[in-house]
């Protein structure tokens, strides 16, 4: 099933340098990371600070987009789900619109990779996202390295969630997340965005799979909830590096990330909202 | 005390490209890495690898100094205490001596970054190890950023501990620890290389410092387990990226990382060997 893999690795180059001022802190924030190597995982922020409700953007799109062409998080203000698909960012908005973001646009968290298929499969035909998961986990491979997956599917059905833009003070995004809207809709045609991290990213990034979907025509994305799979093709590409990028705000620097959040995570990453 | 900082941030580029070969895996690993921006700190595996005995190294010394020129691991088979400084790696081996590593070796873990000082302060006169990372925690900034730290210092007395080259099947490292060498110096010179990782990074890094030394004259080194300062200088780099490079050996990818080892780690870093 898995193919053996002869590439010439070319290392992807965008070079970028700026200026930095000092002002009120000691320590400015730096040029962005402007050169990826085509097997790196990058993310921004830690999902721990989103769920403390540090929705405030810190990396333009245009940038994030530098990093990779394949991704998922949201938007500034927590304003939807972020979707990246073939190097073009889509917002999936509370109110049932997709829309192309701005490339001026900050993102609180996200994660991308540039993505190269290390190999592909028949989609098993899952009747839920719980027996997607446990399907693919038997064919990928590399447990404890990060695995961004790909499936052009057939959906018999698909269940997803946006979240509305929040205003400071934020609250939490378990609180936000009883907030949600979602959508059922059936026979949809379109891609499903996978990011599978091991289990010892908790507090870092989503343990196991964390699904966004845009349909084929645009119109329809969101965080998946539940799906139910007719027919679909699975490409994958294994990550061997994972990149953080730090918040330098003064909010991150000061928050207290010692508090074990898996639980609050699981019921906001999995949420019918019910 | 702290400076603000003007500057133009160069982007170091260092570039390389390779065949990768598929043969039993269908995944191979890739190219190293080889750009960096300035703030960027890099590891090569994960700290509970180390802990659970992955003591094989994945990534060449010329690869590794790549990523910077300031940093400490330890070497292939966990022969001795790592120590990059000023772009040289150098190995201190349990027998006591120190002599710089061959650019072939490989590392099984790492910490590195170009160090680019963001601020100074004179160093606090702590009578222990203990004293000085209090002292420092007090004066250095952004508590859930990466910070390399460099000090300059003559030291009243300094406590090393380094461990013997390892053959598989391996012990773990809390076993190995038992087993290490332990030296005091009194009235040294010399430079601490200390990296202090935030709390949250357990499992995966080294939480608050993890300090070796190495003597200005060279032929002393180590990790630290206690020192006295008698005067020093203090320099800091704050680092707001993170990257991790995985292995893809058959051995981490199976590994168990679930459990915690805090306590485990505990000991093995501040250890007295008693």
């Amino acid at each position: 099933m898995l193919r053996p893999v002869i590439r010439f690795n070319a290392v992807v180059f965008l070079i970028a340098a700026s200026l930095t001022g000092g002002c009120d802190r000691p320590v400015q924030p730096r040029t962005p990371l402007v050169s990826v190597a085509e097997d790196q995982l990058t993310q921004v922020s830690i999902i721990n600070a989103l769920m403390l409700g540090e929705y405030n953007g810190m990396l333009p799109m245009e940038n994030l987009l530098r990093y990779g062409n394949f991704g998922l998080g949201t938007c500034d203000h927590l304003d939807g789900e972020l979707i990246v698909l073939d190097g073009v960012a889509y917002q999936a908005r509370s109110d049932g619109t997709v829309r192309k973001v701005s490339p001026q646009d900050k993102t609180p968290f996200a994660v991308i990779t540039p993505f190269h298929a290390d190999g592909d499969f028949a989609c098993p035909l899952a009747k839920s996202l719980e027996q997607l998961d446990a399907q693919l986990n038997k064919q990928l491979p590399s447990q404890n390295s990060f695995v961004a997956v790909r499936i052009e599917a057939k959906l018999k059905s698909i269940h997803l969630r946006s979240v509305p833009r929040q205003e400071p003070p934020y609250a939490r995004l378990a609180a936000v997340a009883k907030k949600q809207t979602t959508w059922t809709r059936e026979n949809v045609e379109g891609t499903l965005i996978g990011i599978r991290c091991p289990g010892w990213v908790a507090g870092l990034n989503v343990p196991g799979f964390h699904w966004h979907f845009l349909s084929s025509d645009h119109t329809l994305g969101g965080h998946v909830i539940d799906c139910q799979i007719e027919s679909g093709k699975v490409s994958f590409d294994v990550c061997d590096s994972w990149l953080i990028k730090l918040s330098d705000s003064v909010e991150f620097q000061q928050a207290d990330f010692s508090r074990n959040l898996s639980k609050e995570l699981e019921s906001v990453e999995r949420s019918r909202g019910k």
